[in-house]
């Protein structure tokens, strides 16, 4: 078993509190949680209340924030996007790899990947920027896609609110391996123990009632399955 | 395309501010997506910030708190375990069922079903009731498996923080359905639209390196994977 926690930066918030092994240096680590997860969990306060809200995200590793930006966007009417940049919020992926049974209860666990990044976000006012971050947005989900879609008209970018995140304060946690049981437990031998493999499987595009008929599956959209981590 | 937005509560912070069509009854609309879910995200403001962080859960319906208990359960050490009862805090559950793609990136988006649940936890004592939670959460990621296992041993409970939030004040919010596009995006032909279905795949069961070669996958193991929701 390997359960690793990676503190990207030395800011407490963002150091794991126990089984610190490394200090740092992580960032791949951090690129492929970003990478691997469909959608991340974003907290804000609201009202007093942290709101934690599920949505997708882009990523620049070459972006502007201090060791590249990661991107959130959503209604300009959104109570999240609107508290968000008078605070510090926190963005957490979460990959889950595996259900991990053990033979005592409390030796049960997931095998996971998962990255957390925290800080105040920036509100994306330039256009050519908030453009790059749309599209990182699509091109997180479908790889390629942005580049065949029509350019994002001036009404949709009004409604629509940019954060921008560094990357900076992160940190990455993840579990892998068989479970680890008690020695008792494992002599007694009468109980199965293992690993259910746990993975995001993709389905054949579907396409749109309101289709044309003489229109294929892109390359693009093909190509999104045959990079799923499996199956 | 089908966007629900089900307040089950009548308090402003659970009530999802756009969308609103149907106020309440939906409680097996949370249920669904409580049972769909493998993880859930919990928001605890740690020093001021939220912190998210992703953990396994469990579920009574018939629990001793109103409309049922959500249990949640870590490490005594843990800083959202011990911060969480004195605060609201919030536990989001989200499945993610497609990418949803359209002919402008504006129209993007994902087919999931998310549930929040927002309150004050509660501490559990009652050796009774902590037991019947950390079954619950066992329970929740194999059906059937906690009975299998041996009892908690005192040193084990002891070690465990174990948490249950009512299940009263909560939201559930989906998306399914095909891509909306603007009707010239529709006119103009050139893009590809539809969606891509997402779902978890589990994979045959790998016994533990430790474990002695007579004991077969039992039933209640190779039973997770035939209720997955697909493949």
């Amino acid at each position: 078993m390997t359960v690793d926690d990676v503190p990207l930066s030395p800011t407490a918030r963002t150091v794991v509190m126990r089984g610190r092994h490394r200090a740092g240096l992580e960032r791949a680590a951090l690129l492929d949680v970003l990478r691997s997860a469909r959608i991340c969990h974003i907290g804000v306060i609201v009202d007093g209340v942290p709101r934690v809200v599920p949505t997708v995200f882009g990523v620049d590793p070459a972006g502007p924030d201090r060791e590249g930006t990661l991107y959130l966007h959503g209604s300009v009417a959104s109570r999240s996007m609107i508290d968000a940049p008078d605070q510090d919020i926190c963005v957490t992926a979460t990959v889950v790899d595996g259900l991990v049974l053990a033979r005592s209860a409390f030796h049960h666990s997931m095998n996971y990947r998962s990255a957390v990044v925290v800080g105040r976000p920036r509100r994306v006012e330039d256009t050519d920027e908030r453009i790059r971050a749309l599209d990182a947005i699509v091109d997180q989900v479908v790889p390629g896609r942005s580049i065949h879609l029509r350019s994002h008209t001036r009404k949709e970018l009004a409604a629509t609110a940019v954060l921008a995140l560094s990357m900076y304060e992160a940190s990455v946690k993840s579990r892998s391996g068989g479970p680890v049981d008690d020695d008792l437990d494992i002599e007694r031998g009468d109980v199965w123990a293992g690993v259910v493999p746990v993975w995001e499987a993709l389905g054949d595009a579907e396409p749109a009632a309101d289709l044309a008929g003489d229109i294929a599956v892109p390359e693009h959209v093909d190509g999104v399955r045959r990079n799923a981590t499996r199956g």
